[in-house]
């Protein structure tokens, strides 16, 4: 403990400051801790410089600066990239850097073998929303629980934090399982959208329709979890595959009307089909995942 | 008005009894409306003599009987063979058989060209949501402003009414768009649960994620309409495309990685590099509507 409360905030290495970097380094400094930053091109880290940040001229001198380094950058590539020539030798190694959970592993292994604790991490957020809690951003992390613990208090600083298990590709899988979920609904509603475009109906009404039974239906991905743990996919049907199927040209058929391509509606359409072919008539929605394993999978 | 409350509510005629139309029939029967129900096959409609319906031998004979006709069968095609050797002359005819847009307006002239004034209906509920109010399930109605206004009360019984205006292939439009966005979503929430199985995560812990994430992105939607309603699809933007397509290779090789087929992803991925190449790199995933419109649009 000191005098001054700013002094006990744990100083830290930011490596990227590119829109999330930036963003992340500003949160942290108006919470009070010392950040040394770095950037490729060093005018993008200078603005930061007048906010309090120490700019540092090389990624090793930045790593070398603080035990506490979180990396921020484009890809995977460009981390390994930018900490070639760095020691990492007992440095708390936080990448935040978008990934696969391979890459996360492998980066772990990587770091790890330069000396390094290290954890993964997956932003469910934009810039603008980090440093604002009631945002409800997020970041999801896996990897060194003893990491997580020792800094979780500077790693809640920018946003929420979900530490999600010591595979450090855990918090990559969860990263892009969320983004691909939102896609799926996104795509859904572009094909909505599309729909109604032709008629004179305002999207402005229609939208409140479409958020309040994308809501009311989200509620479904518990059962599914269900389904999914107790192995049974009969359990709790409530509209079964084989009706659901029948619906199926009405779909296409309304697609047709209103001059929508059913491309983003198509796949999940032929599986559901595929899924009644098979014999699974009384099931709901959930039994499609077998049809998206691929050879080889364990 | 008369002594007896009950005898002021209005008789109408059922023709259907499947899961729906029996749900229908006993939300009715419930709230002390004399019903006359009719069934192709007359064994499904007997249980709901025991509850006070009456069940009418013909589809004409049921017709007859009541001013007001609500219809829940198969699909079109059904309506039309159930109805064709009935006296539709001054009757109020309820279609709340699933159909596409086209097949409401079709089936509007059709029954006013009889004499009958005409509403199409679709039921965003499943059978056990119908007469329970807390339930939140609803129909969209589209048609007859006049017919929808004088049986407004009587339509509310089994489920809450949302009208959608006077062209009868509106409730079919909103109701199949809405199922659409909904496909949509499930779809990216299969993909998401499939990433995760191989995994040592307990789809249990991960729903309350999932549903999180979900929840917090459907706002998205009021975006989307601003952006529609103003033609300006770079308006607000905060993610945008050529940043969201540069994370695509991450979203294929975790699913690669994972061993999970991405075939309900790619449509959607593919349509984003498309609008990217076309110099659309400044917008969000509005514009892609525009790629869904198909050959000889209006
Ligand atoms: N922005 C978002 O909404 C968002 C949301 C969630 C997650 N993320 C993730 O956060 C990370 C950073 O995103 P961002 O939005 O800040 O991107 P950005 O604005 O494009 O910045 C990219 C950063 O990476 C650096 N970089 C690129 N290649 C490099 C290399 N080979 N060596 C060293 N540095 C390199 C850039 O340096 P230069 O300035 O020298 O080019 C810049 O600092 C990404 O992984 C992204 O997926 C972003
Ligand atoms: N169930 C749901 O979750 C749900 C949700 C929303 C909307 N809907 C819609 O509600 C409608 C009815 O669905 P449901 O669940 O009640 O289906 P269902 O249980 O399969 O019942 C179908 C009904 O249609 C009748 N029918 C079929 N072909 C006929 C024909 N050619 N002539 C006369 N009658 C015929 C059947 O008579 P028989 O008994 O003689 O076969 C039965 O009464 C459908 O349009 C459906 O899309 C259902």
């Amino acid at each position: 403990m000191t005098d001054n409360p700013v002094d006990s905030r744990t100083p830290l290495t930011l490596l990227g400051t590119g829109d999330m970097g930036t963003a992340l380094a500003r949160a942290w400094l108006a919470a009070g801790h010392p950040v040394t930053v770095w950037n490729r091109t060093a005018s993008r880290a200078e603005a930061l410089a007048a906010e309090g940040a120490t700019v540092a001229r090389t990624a090793a001198e930045a790593v070398a600066a603080n035990r506490l380094v979180v990396a921020c950058l484009l890809d995977d590539a460009s981390v390994g990239e930018a900490l070639d020539g760095a020691d990492l030798t007992g440095r708390d190694l936080v990448n935040l850097t978008t990934g696969t959970p391979g890459q996360g592993r492998a980066r772990a292994a990587w770091a790890e073998a330069r000396g390094a604790r290290f954890l993964d991490g997956g932003i469910m957020a934009v810039p603008p929303m980090i440093g604002v809690p009631e945002s409800g951003g997020y970041v999801f992390y896996s990897g060194s629980p003893e990491l997580f613990a020792e800094h979780r208090d500077t790693l809640a600083v920018p946003a929420g934090t979900r530490y999600v298990g010591a595979d450090p590709g855990f918090a990559a899988l969860h990263d892009v399982a969320l983004l691909s979920a939102m896609n799926g609904m996104f795509a859904g509603v572009m094909h909505a959208f599309a729909l109604i475009r032709p008629e004179d109906i305002a999207p402005k009404d229609f939208a409140p329709l479409l958020f309040g039974w994308l809501t009311a239906m989200a509620p479904a991905v518990h059962q599914t979890a269900d389904q999914l743990e107790s192995g049974d996919y009969t359990k709790g049907v409530v509209s079964n595959l084989a009706m659901q199927a029948a619906g199926i040209p009405t779909f296409l058929r309304t697609a047709e009307e209103q001059h929508v391509s059913p491309e983003l509606l198509t796949p999940y359409l032929e599986l559901m089909e595929k899924r009644v072919a098979q014999g699974h008539g009384d099931e709901d929605g959930t039994g499609m995942i077998e049809l998206l394993k691929k050879e080889g999978s364990h």
